[in-house]
């Protein structure tokens, strides 16, 4: 069976003000890892981007001299897509589209707009919004009641995840705090993270000021200027890459009965998506739960990093707090969790440093390396996903 | 070889006033092309759709109560990428990524926004459109010249053109208004077509007043109301569907060393796209030119449609015009072409119905069908092409 690989991995640096432009900051991470896969520039044929990205294929083929560019697609939204676009990039290359096709995100979110702040939704949603028709995640029907930023509704599905598994105010706390506490820890062996020299105790933790109840600030994700690009082929065993491939093994995205960025109109609010999205993927990757190693849960907040695990079997329904205080998320544990330091302690690319760390992991170069990992699962709470495996 | 089929084909009436939201068109047109192809609309699992459509995947999941869409995604650009949207369509299908997808266009492009006028690019070109990034057509550089319609570059082109092949003004005139008529003409034949009723000769084509010299008002495509949809499966030889498949045989994007929209950049202002497109997609498809029975040209204006019968090896290059004023494009003459009256007579929908009059000529109920038409070709300026066989 035809497939395809990811054989590249590319990045700036991260940080709160690049000082300058996201085309720029796109083309240096697609150079690094063009390089990192030993190959050249000229090899890309094909773009998968992020309609929300500001570059559009056309600027980077010019600026790149690219002479053969055959196939570019896009995904909507943010990170809720981005195991979705690097799906749609194995797309092209198993149909014969596109033989060398590059993903990538680049964005000054820290200097530039920030995807936190609410005015940014406010702009999005002005005009006419039955025939501008594209939902922003603070939602036409939430705004009006104070729901603009995913914080805010992010708080919700905590409190009912509490609520389904009775779970105390005091446990909630243990719960999200050891999911924070940990993957600084992790971010702190990460040279690449942002806040690699910041130390996070529960105490800090536990200090931190709430956001939207019962979500601190300690909870959200950073917002960070940089650029991820990942190069995919297809695969080849024994292939001279100058990185191991990492094949995707199965991609999915979902959406159903509820406008895609609000979990709200779910039936269970504590459930991420349904066991059927899960079947789906393991069964298209010839895979189950059990095979997993590391999972790479988008963590938004840390309220979905639960969430994302139960939903794909690697955690009993409700048996997170247990899992998390117990820390088996810990490299020495029973499934390492995030262990870039995720979107809370690494930096924010829209996940798309979430599936690289899955990569990384599966090649053997991650700072918190799990021995011989060789399955790896990356969720955007169910509504997109991948799994990966050694190539 | 696993390959993806259009098996419905869907639509609402064009007009120039639909009444109705563009997400209503979007639902009619999107059950129409299911009940075309004999399924329902639980069947459909999958979606693509224009970035500039106005209509989420969300809002089309919700709406029509879908209960498993696992993939969604996006080409960007108007009808420049209708080719890749029916191929990425089709590169999801040949993945096992999603066995029913639905391409669809809907827009109010009359009633509402009309993308004939410049208003609409000045919007899309205010502010900073470094951080902006996407290309409007009338693109950044060519606007402060007045450049700011498709028209007005198109008209470049068709001046190169005449330029390079030694045309008169005359020939010239004789070439576009050959194009405009016999496109009435099967206008005049296909009742779902706009100006069905409106009757066109070439003493009104010389008469009609200069929008962007050498183009003149017939040159142009009209603004419609409506939506069109097509429903792709896994090819299937002998499947019992209410209509005959239209396999896709091959499909592919093209940028080159230039901004897309803007053929400006192109090394040759008269050449629609380098050889090795037509080529890439020739072979992949398994025919050569030929082979092919109808062709189906997208005719943002007349002049797009000699670039690119020559660009696919139909007609010799600089042979377009004894190829129109012959009548070589007519139903009776060597090679149909845009036999549904194209953008210029049936109506506007950014090429979905290009491509849905190929698919009705393969599978016999095209209003003016060429005698069994196996092989069908259709472009965007090279920019996407499909090439369609009867399955």
């Amino acid at each position: 069976m035809t497939s395809a690989s990811i054989v590249g991995i590319g990045q700036t640096e991260f940080s709160t003000n690049s000082g300058r432009s996201e085309l720029r900051l796109a083309l240096e991470a697609i150079l690094a890892a063009v390089a990192d896969a030993g190959l050249s520039a000229r090899d890309i044929d094909g773009f998968v981007r992020y309609t929300w990205d500001n570059n559009s294929e056309a600027m980077l083929t010019s600026s790149l001299g690219l002479p053969n560019v055959r196939y570019y697609g896009e995904v909507e939204h943010g990170g809720v897509n981005c195991c979705g676009a690097v799906a749609q990039a194995a797309d092209a290359i198993v149909a014969g589209r596109a033989s060398c096709v590059v993903v990538y995100r680049a964005l000054n979110a820290r200097s530039g707009t920030r995807y936190g702040r609410a005015d940014r939704y406010f702009t999005s949603t002005g005009g006419d919004t039955v025939v501008s028709g594209r939902e922003p995640p603070g939602d036409i029907y939430g705004a009006p009641f104070g729901l603009l930023v995913p914080t805010q509704f992010h708080a919700f599905y905590a409190r009912r995840y509490a609520h389904e598994y009775g779970l105390s105010d005091e446990q909630l706390t243990e719960l999200l705090g050891s999911i924070a506490v940990s993957q600084r820890e992790y971010a702190n062996r990460n040279p690449r993270a942002l806040l690699h020299d910041r130390e996070l105790t529960m105490e800090q933790y536990r200090a931190s000021r709430m956001i939207s109840e019962p979500l601190r600030m300690y909870d959200a994700c950073l917002e960070t200027d940089g650029a991820m690009a990942m190069v995919l082929v297809r695969t080849e065993r024994g292939a001279a890459f100058a990185k191991p491939g990492v094949e995707v093994l199965a991609g999915n995205q979902h959406i159903r009965r509820h406008s895609l960025p609000m979990l709200l109109y779910n039936d269970d609010l504590h459930v991420c998506s349904p066991p059927e999205v899960a079947a789906d993927l393991y069964g298209r990757a010839g895979v189950s739960a059990k095979d997993v190693d590391v999972a790479m849960i988008y963590d938004a907040t840390t309220s979905l990093v639960p969430m994302g695990l139960e939903a794909f079997g690697l955690v009993e329904p409700g048996g997170s707090h247990a899992f998390f205080t117990s820390g088996q998320n810990r490299l020495d544990g029973r499934l390492p969790v995030n262990t870039h330091g995720g979107l809370l302690s690494e930096g924010y690319f829209h996940g798309l440093n979430t599936i690289a760390e899955a990569a990384r992991q599966l090649r053997g170069d991650s700072h918190n390396q799990r021995k011989d990992a060789r399955v790896a699962l990356v969720t955007v709470r169910g509504a997109s996903s991948l799994i990966l495996g050694r190539a």
